[in-house]
């Protein structure tokens, strides 16, 4: 069971106000989606997750794959079951995984996203760890070394065991910085791999098709179009993001604006703070995001006053709340001064009651910009 | 406000239920106290701790002298605020701590612990970290190597700007395998010490003397005839326990049966599974353990069929809870399989669930003599 209905648009922008219906709840959007990469927010368990107001998490297909297997999972009865989250879930199809692990390790990408190394990938260039091809992806396993080889049917035979309600098309996600001939060959290939995957479909799970295309107007319009003609459930936008966030909501709105408007849109892997409404006011109805867990867990506390490092001395003797406007379960109980306790005595509790504040607050912040869209005044 | 009440005694052993009243409320005893070591108990949310069925927790001193400082939470509105535990608390004197990090470093006591150094302690034998005179203890902090002196009054002071229903007497804990005449001088000088701890007590907190002596029997009975004659609210017995379960429950009983029979006694440190009984049935009314937490952090299991190494292979697809005869929520929500999975792939979660299924299996072990001692059937 899978629909989206839309509530409200956006006069002035993009966006619009949702509801996802699917098998284990309905979700209104937009909405964010926290990371559970390896099926479980890192220092939370599933009730402290809805306690803290998500209601939809994404898993990491590679990951999973990996460890446990995903043999486990679905002899436990699905992901659901396994990681006790009654709620709607998301699988991604792991291209990302594969090709990050592969690119930064071997080609130093990170490198050239932080600057440190000026030039863009070429078309012929392929890290060693990684063999793409038109059949599929192989690569060896993070944690062993083991060879193991992905392609659209493997990956959506692994999410159907995995058994999330939302998975995703087996897509090649470009290096950043990648040349023109480079991502055309491979929006090409992405958009050949969505229709075997829609090949390998079950009526039990929606089936959302990725958008390619880097930073290259025409590439994306023609990726958005291809895939927007075939029959996804929803579509995710992957790939490059463009760097500042004007030029992500440039390139989302090219996007956006070639997709069917009544199905979900899905933005990949981004969510910093500054960067949600315009994420929302170009179009996507959800997205998924690590920074409310990452920097909690790394002692940045996100606040409507800004954001608070935790571990500054300066909060070892500041009684307020995180948050004064806050109503979380952790700003009603807890001090900065505990809390900056905890990091400096490097207590695991610090980094959970972080985390649990970060996600509150980034879905209560979401909900701010819903209810405005609802109240058409977004 | 202090009170101990006793509900029933047994008749075939020292055990007794009854109850402590404090400010922050009533414990049923006998009761098993989890170590919030830093003013938390690791991985869990004060929260959590209750929901796993704890009443009480005790803190420790010398920890939280060094970090955050007494200052800090004294100004918070003490320890029961500053860390959200709105039921009793405990503080030991720091005295344990000071001792075991003098001797654990320099002496190479855990050496002879294990076994690996088979010698006794002397009377003239000190630290280098660590003065002891009959003064007080000038000691290093472990954190930045700063001096630092500790004596009866200032344990009591620090303990009274901390803030916690029960605090204890500043005692020497001598090393295990000292003997006979470092005993000797060192209770001796505990003594002496407890006298002063009396004279700055004051009359928000319960304070609680502690009987030393080591293994030696006439030592252990004169202690705690001498402790036990001094206007104390309760009692602690700390120190050496004799190295078997056989030992610890005949020098637990020289020292109980000397002690006013209307006072609570704690003891202290221990609290292995297979010694509870004996500890309550040697007349102790509480006692803290680091057992189910330390064990949970690091991956074992506490169940009515024994203990668990989760991390085992084997339990990677047991769909079973932890405990079938458990009704915590880790047991009611998730399976060894995903429990295992997190400890596999190091989750920090997978520490958190076990910890709580650990002090629940514990609360619920101790409950369950409690309610047979009521019933007479202990």
């Amino acid at each position: 069971m899978f629909e989206f209905e839309i509530l409200k648009k956006s006069k002035k922008s993009r966006a619009r106000a949702g509801l996802l219906k699917t098998a284990h709840g309905v979700i209104e959007t937009p909405a964010m989606v926290p990371v559970a990469t390896q099926g479980a927010i890192k220092t939370l368990t599933a009730e402290q997750v809805k306690a803290a107001g998500s209601h939809i998490l994404i898993c990491n297909t590679y990951h999973l794959h990996l460890r446990p297997g995903e043999k486990v999972i679905k002899s436990a009865g699905g992901l659901h079951k396994f990681m006790n989250w009654r709620a709607p879930l998301m699988t991604d199809s792991g291209g990302f995984q594969v090709f990050s692990l592969g690119f930064g390790k071997d080609l130093g990408v990170s490198k050239i996203i932080k600057g440190e190394i000026k030039r863009s990938i070429g078309r012929n260039e392929q890290p060693k760890s990684l063999v793409i091809t038109d059949k599929g992806v192989t690569f060896r396993s993070h944690l062993d070394g083991k060879k193991i080889f992905l392609d659209p049917k493997e990956s959506i035979r692994i999410q159907r065991d995995l058994g999330a309600d939302i998975i995703f098309a087996f897509d090649e996600c470009p290096p950043p910085h990648a040349d023109r001939y480079y991502v055309r060959e491979s929006v090409e290939r992405t958009h050949r791999w969505a229709k075997v995957c829609l090949k390998y479909r079950n009526s039990k799970q929606a089936l959302y098709g990725i958008v390619q295309g880097g930073r290259f107007k025409d590439l994306r319009v023609e990726s958005a179009r291809f895939i927007g003609s075939l029959p996804f459930d929803g579509f995710g936008i992957g790939g490059e993001l463009g760097g500042s966030v004007s030029a992500m909501k440039k390139m989302l709105a090219w996007v956006t604006d070639e997709l069917p408007k009544d199905k979900p849109r899905h933005m990949l892997g981004t969510g910093h703070l500054q960067d949600i409404p315009a994420i929302i006011a170009a179009g996507a109805d959800t997205f998924d995001s690590v920074v409310p867990t990452h920097f909690g867990r790394h002692g940045t506390a996100f606040t409507s006053s800004g954001r608070l490092n935790i571990s500054n001395a300066k909060f070892i003797s500041d009684k307020d709340s995180l948050d004064k406007k806050c109503g979380c379960d952790v700003c009603v109980n807890y001090s900065r001064s505990y809390i900056s306790h905890l990091f400096r005595a490097r207590e695991i509790t610090g980094m959970q009651l972080l985390t649990m504040h970060n996600l509150y607050f980034f879905n209560k912040f979401v909900e701010n910009i819903r209810e405005k869209i609802k109240k058409g005044k977004f």
